[in-house]
């Protein structure tokens, strides 16, 4: 045997304890798979003092001192797209150490210049346990799946949305009941906001993206919607028509560019990311004439997320190569957008109208002079002079129509807040 | 671009086409993958002379001539656990050269040997594509999902028995007349024993199972049955039940050891397994703490066979390290079987008996004394003196009480045919 790839670790948090219980635990079976012994040598934390279920010697409290210390490879679990977390990244490539990361932030943000600054030291910037924790999807796109391309890869890829939408579907609760629940329960951060609101699927989608279409990750270029405004409503006609919401983040190559977003989805009931619950991920590749592949499983937590963080330092050990997004970072292109207001979809559209006469010509109207037609509807309940939900699924329609016709409908004074489109994934 | 990597392919039937058709029409991005130019320089085919449509040079008849070429890896494509697929193989690796191969025969027989030879010479010999097509599971296995160890994995690994399954239930009708559509619409082979006998599913559970335990392969140790014997009637009761009966490679660590098995299994209706349709193939991994993992898509067919080769040579292109079986061969232990008998089941039984007064009884009072309690029990149809089916699910029993129970009813003359017991595959 070789000798042993040392390790340092910044972030003791729940995936950094998981990573060094891995290790420690399942030492001799890693280092048979890794060909040479597996040391860390050495930790940062931000409060070393704080009690934990494991042991862990030499505990520094500046992460950078990591960058300088004699590691072969510097594991980054700060999190964060700037601050220390980015500092720490670049120094360690720039002092000639491998870097494993769960940083989706920031390599959404800066995951080209980092992957070339890897690449021109020749050393590797790796991330499996960004997307999706133990679901090996980072792997398999810019590994496995390269034969035929990539047509688009649509996944859940947020646990903490995914618990909600299960409990409110399975619970029949309201939205910031369900949110308040998950957060006593440890599902949803204190602050929820970049969870509920989209943004770490955007990150994740970000990346699942650039090592699908050889671009550089880009953030600016998505349409993000989180699930905030989701009812309990919603979820039930969606049963009815058999769907089930769940928030996706897709990346599709069309003919004008790349349509890259995240938002709520109408998901066909019985489907395999239809049947993703509770805080699990699941991702689907379409891999062109080689067919739709789906990967599920926990996509969070302390095991799964450490998982992808051993596989990563064992690749490394073993003396992996090949670029961080599968091309060399200096050729990844910049994403050119599609127009995704002209992309076809049905939709679902739920409005609170007020139970009048003529409310529903009102809307049939704005609809009709939009061009997008009406597949079914539902209208539940007769409250005179109260508000009611009308619900409709249109036929495929440019997103650009429907929203047309809804800001039209929004502006009614028979219409009570504002309307919401789902849009119907097909498959 | 350093130099380019020289490719020799043996056997140009359906997956070889694909590989060179993917190889010629993505050649730039797969070299941008592979760092390096890939050169197919030598093709071997049985028939030279067939129309294809793609074009080849330097066609040969004899592929062991492709052992001595000057090409860095050979891509075995013939078949066959001996013949000059064993020999190409071992000639291959003893002249300098990488191996892909997508041979789960050979490799289940000879795979701990091989591998020492390839480990020994320094050379890769890669087989994602002999396990489940395009789903990258042998990579999964052999570097993701080792963080944690491997506690089970269990596979629908042959696209023939699914699509043949999955056909009786939408269409009622009966194992052969399926079988014989199969055949005629290219599902299953003029030769179709070693698909739905098992053999194919025991050869890939094999790999399976080597990979995720760290044992040589092993056939010996193996239960296998086939779905010869399913009638439409199972089905049709299992979907009573709730259930769907599909072929499935089980390999799990006990403490006993590890039990292998392949048979046709109920599997609970909506999960991930269940909801594997047609050709499709699908596995689950549970991965110890990490929570369990599930990977489906097409299993076999042109493109997402040669989609796993092609993975290979990339990865072979790149430089790419690391033992045939994750760990080096010479460490694989060879496997300890646990005593399947004394596993632990729900179990599905079905009796073809003379509806006569006293056969319940009868079928009760083995059961009794062989200590198995039944949870229900159908019994359609009456007709007086002529057979019906019994069907009836018992509680968790041992195998082997199940087993001698049906022995002993077997053996009475109110019962006509074999009796059928299948295990409920919990979740």
């Amino acid at each position: 045997m070789s000798v042993p790839l040392k390790i340092a670790i910044a972030g003791l948090g729940t995936v950094g304890g998981g990573v060094i219980k891995a290790l420690s635990s399942r030492k001799k079976a890693l280092e048979a798979q890794a060909g040479r012994g597996l040391e860390v040598v050495a930790v940062s934390a931000r409060d070393p003092r704080k009690k934990r279920d494991f042991e862990v010697q030499g505990l520094l409290t500046d992460p950078l001192a990591l960058a300088k210390s004699d590691a072969d490879v510097v594991v980054e679990l700060i999190g964060g797209e700037e601050g220390v977390a980015r500092q720490l990244v670049e120094a360690s490539l720039e002092n000639g150490k491998h870097v494993v990361t769960a940083n989706k932030a920031l390599l959404a943000k800066h995951g080209k210049r980092l992957a070339e600054l890897a690449e021109k030291n020749n050393l590797q910037l790796k991330f499996e346990a960004a997307v999706a924790g133990g679901i090996p999807i980072v792997t398999t796109l810019r590994e496995a799946l390269i034969a035929h391309g990539v047509d688009a890869v649509k996944g859940i890829l947020n646990g903490t949305c995914n618990y909600i939408l299960t409990e409110m579907e399975v619970t029949g609760r309201g939205f910031a009941e369900v949110l308040k629940d998950a957060q006593r329960l440890g599902y949803a951060e204190a602050d929820p906001a970049l969870d509920i609101g989209g943004g770490d699927t955007a990150h994740k989608l970000a990346l699942l993206s650039a090592l699908a279409f050889g671009t550089a990750p880009d953030l600016a270029n998505m349409k993000v919607e989180g699930i905030e405004h989701i009812t309990a409503d919603d979820i039930g006609f969606a049963s009815e028509f058999g769907f089930r919401i769940k928030l996706l983040g897709v990346a599709r190559q069309t003919a004008q560019g790349i349509d890259q977003r995240v938002h709520p989805a109408m998901v066909r009931a019985r489907t395999p990311l239809a049947n993703v619950d509770g805080a699990a991920n699941g991702v689907m590749v379409d891999a062109g004439e080689a067919g739709s592949f789906f990967f599920s499983g926990r996509g969070a937590g302390e095991a799964p997320t450490a998982s992808a963080v051993v596989a990563d330092i064992v690749e490394i050990a073993r003396g992996s190569f090949g670029p961080v997004f599968g091309r060399p970072a200096a050729s990844l292109r910049p994403l050119v957008p599609a127009d995704s207001g002209a992309s076809q979809s049905a939709y679902y559209m739920r409005f609170e109208v007020l139970d009048v006469p003529g409310v529903l010509a009102e809307i049939a109207g704005h609809l009709s002079k939009a061009n997008v037609s009406i597949e079914s509807m539902i209208q539940r309940g007769r409250a005179p002079g109260e508000p009611v939900a009308i619900v409709m699924i249109t036929h495929e329609s440019p997103q650009h129509a429907v929203e047309n016709a809804l800001k039209a409908i929004a502006a009614s004074d028979k219409v009570r807040a504002r309307p919401c489109m789902i849009p119907m994934e097909a498959a």
